[in-house]
């Protein structure tokens, strides 16, 4: 792709980075922006900065957040002694969403991936033993999608907890094998929450 | 979609006013930011910004330019007499990216579009009869995508030429009808240039 101007190529460049956003499309959005009130760049620019600064994780759950406690953490009508580990903050999103669960979440940043690099201690995990440690914690429920990744990372979880007096348990799969959480609809996903099953069992299938 | 962080809803919902980007899609850009370098998304809110408030458009062809005049038309081995008139600047890199044409361009910025409130005026028409009154141009060369509009468009300036010593003609569709210009391959692009046929000739059909 040959530009006339360097202004353009280097927009382009940068919004090409993006995942799943090629050349083309790229053109075409900084072309769409170049359209639009100057005030509609800055604004998109400004947020993004903006959260990157000044982003805060809640220091309980490393959920996104304004303040040190997210607002699920800080709400005391919730049930502090279950916590639900997930991915990441869509997950939380999705699991809101249903209005189903009353504990708390702990997310995790990812799923241990040795393929791209990612080991347990890129990982919050290390925050998550210690608060099950400090005895908070009667129930851990695994929230993880079912790909081979999220397996593995339930699992080192789990071997992680041995010996603790802490109940385990994975969210009933009404949603398919491999399927992203995020994309399951409310009910299902309310419903796999509901029937959750103890983790050992489900190490038997 | 509720979310934990007012400046994580401010910067989906700037993304997400993008062309072809949803919510989830702007969230997942957002998270992927996130979890970059910090000079990444400064870089990308720069690029854009600096695009926005210092980008020129060539005085002559209307083209995007870091300089009064664009490379092109500042080219003196170009044939200034011939203009091929394209919808923006996405056209004029495909049909440069043929190798196969040596004239000049002219962006129109748009296609007539009444349903979508976009007349002439909004378009740099003026500015090419205005070209054309002064004597300097030979030839016109259509290339809009030949829809509604596009043929809209073209019709409406060859109205404005008649009277003019200046042959019209548009590029052989080699493509096929509806097609947007910039997706044709070069080839059949280059061809459709070479093989251009007079404008009145394409009325016909
Ligand atoms: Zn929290
Ligand atoms: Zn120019």
């Amino acid at each position: 792709m040959e530009f006339s101007s360097k202004l353009l190529e280097e927009a382009v460049n940068e919004m090409s980075q993006l995942p799943g956003i090629g050349r083309r499309t790229a053109l075409r959005l900084v072309l769409h922006l170049l359209k639009q009130p100057e005030s509609q760049t800055v604004a998109l620019s400004k947020s993004l900065v903006d959260l990157k600064t000044e982003v805060k994780f809640c220091k309980n759950c490393h959920n996104i957040s304004d303040t040190e406690l997210c607002e699920i953490c800080a709400n005391k009508s919730r049930q502090s002694e279950i916590v639900c580990v997930v991915e990441d903050i869509r997950d939380v999103m999705a699991i809101e969403n249903t209005s189903q669960y009353r504990g708390l979440y702990h997310v995790l940043g990812g799923k241990i991936n040795p393929m791209e690099g990612v080991g347990p201690s890129q990982l919050t995990i290390k925050s998550l033993v210690d608060k099950a440690r400090s005895g908070e914690v009667k129930e851990i429920i695994f929230a993880l999608s079912s790909t081979l990744e999220g397996d593995t990372t339930n699992f080192y979880i789990f071997k992680q907890l041995e010996g603790l007096d802490i109940r385990t348990s994975t969210i009933a799969r009404g949603i398919s094998v491999g399927d992203e959480l995020e994309y399951a609809d409310e009910v299902t996903l309310g419903r796999s929450i509901t029937n959750r099953i103890p983790f050992e069992n489900s190490l038997k299938s």
